[in-house]
């Protein structure tokens, strides 16, 4: 999802990063709580060191999809700032996920940095931060939103977006679950659900859905948008599964672990769906091992199977199918919005 | 906040008890998710392992205060079961807390049994679930409330108090901070804060709140109640700690370990605001030390302060200040529910 056409990108980015400040001053302030100074200093380095520092591709992804929404028309500099605080509710939402997320891996670096329950007397705070930053979300919403039509479509859009994701982040621990390594349970329907539930909906369907809602639109008519939005958050994580793998760690910024993690990564499951018998006992025998030996004999298998070529007719498959999906809707705009997401993922590297 | 007049109180429960079954049963068809019969397994033992095995106090008070609100008018059954509803929803936020606490301070057993996290298989999936039965409370509210006039109300209700919680219990967590231990901190101010805001709004706040919108009201015009509720909170967790140090085990039902913990404890404010030279040495030497040579050493200086007494004279006190703020209210309605709260916990043992 990276986009860069040079100033201007960085232009928004620093008009984005803006706002972040205002919503920071704001919640170190919010009368529903009487600040310590300590506390207030707490939180003020919780959310410098976990809610700015990522690519805020979720959250820049609102204003896009916004202004190509309202094609023609001039936004207000009040409008600018509305869909750039539902787009830093987003990227509140990642870091709740991140933070929790880390801790229930065990995760070591996140973003280049240590991932927060990591840092000196953070621990397992760690934990209720998590819940602060999602407790966050609906104070920012009431403040900015509050008087809006849509104020409760938005409320109970962030609520439903994170069950989803709650759950699909239930669905992957339950079925990688420790001690109970089955690659038997790895098949492309299992892949499938994991990936729409835990990745989709936050990272693809909320910003446009944020952005028709500032729209007045109502979500319900717009069920092929979502559809549309989860697919291309499918083909996103595949793609991303696929770079755990075979992209240059250099470029992708992280040496991927998903086989030694034992994941149900698209790959694993494309695997098995082409292994003879002896290749078979060759992936059941070293899926889920920390040895490089036995990550290199996998990995010496996928090319063996030829999944880089499987990838590529996926990627190309995909593409096609997405962008006549997409041509299927009566908007010209809400193609628009598609097809600008589609061109930042679309045989991305990294 | 026990309450026991007989078969009526065991009726009420085992009706409260059928609405959680209702409850569990929508949320293992939420449409919002694909169950697969793994995933619907573990939400449902999940469930039922954190959610129905407390006293329920919170949840049944819902109940309690709505039936003195509407003093004389016959209630619908399913003006019971929505304020029921209620009742779960703060038992949820009350689990979605237990479950995330417990990871966090390493607990061992919770309601007589491990806590969860340290059920075989769960682990730090644990988190996870604590998120998932956080997200269950705006699936239970829309599901049944999403066409009341206090919807939004009851939305930013639930909003607005856990923020409060996740904000008290960080201050708890960064006054107790290890490897910073300090008594000095320890004063009636900061006591006063942690516990107003990690305790007085879920557990006394709430059921009433949740009972004052079913009834149309508006919850700015209750800022006394709000007052009143707060300042009982605070009397429960007094007594809480005094019951932590001495109470007797079989009947509070767990061995206190606030000493241990280096707790801020009302106990431990009260003793450094009467302590002279030698003592505070005393306090400073063995406070928040496992040894039970050096727990001893601090009961028996709560001794020689004769905290016992200072504790009774605060209950007596408390207990007047906040009999007469109630008839303050011009209600009788709203007296007789706030007397109602009082009395169940006025003197209690456990």
């Amino acid at each position: 999802m990276a986009g860069s056409n040079g100033s201007s990108t960085s232009d928004l980015k620093s008009k984005f990063l803006n706002v972040y400040s205002v919503l920071k001053s704001e919640l170190l302030e919010d009368p529903a709580f009487e600040f310590t100074d300590d506390a207030r200093q707490w939180v003020d380095r919780m959310l410098d060191y976990n809610v700015p520092g990522g690519k805020l591709n979720r959250g820049l992804s609102v204003i896009d999809s916004y202004k190509l929404l309202k094609e023609g028309q001039d936004l207000s500099e009040g409008e600018i700032f509305l869909a750039s605080v539902l787009g830093w509710c987003i990227e509140w939402l990642q870091a709740y996920f991140l933070v929790l997320d880390d801790i229930m891996d065990n995760s070591h670096t996140r973003r280049g940095q240590p991932c927060w329950f990591r840092v000196e007397k953070v621990g397992l705070i760690a934990a209720n931060d998590g819940v602060l930053l999602r407790n966050h979300i609906p104070r920012i919403l009431k403040k900015h939103f509050r008087g809006k039509p849509y104020y409760v479509d938005l409320l109970e859009l962030f609520n439903e977006v994170e069950f989803q994701t709650a759950s699909g982040q239930m669905l992957d621990l339950i079925t990688t679950l420790d001690g109970e390594k089955d690659l038997a349970k790895y098949k492309l329907a299992v892949h499938r659900r994991i990936v729409q539930y835990k990745t989709a909906y936050y990272s693809f369907y909320i910003p446009v859905a944020c952005a028709l809602l500032m729209a007045g639109e109502n979500l319900d008519d717009h069920v092929l948008v979502k559809n549309v939005l989860i697919e291309m958050g499918v083909y996103f994580q595949v793609q991303d599964d696929f770079l755990d793998c075979f992209g240059a760690p250099e470029v992708i910024g992280k040496i991927g672990t998903d086989i030694e993690d034992f994941k149900c990564s698209w790959l694993v499951v494309q695997a098995l769906d082409r292994v003879n018998e002896d290749q078979k006992k060759v992936l059941y025998e070293n899926y889920g091992k920390v040895d490089p030996a036995c990550v290199a004999k996998i990995k010496a298998l996928y090319d063996e199977l030829n999944l880089k070529a499987v990838f590529e007719e996926y990627e190309s498959t995909s593409h096609k199918k997405l962008i006549s999906s997409i041509e299927e809707h009566p908007s010209k705009a809400v193609q628009a919005v598609l097809k600008s997401f589609l061109g930042k993922i679309y045989k991305r590297q990294k």
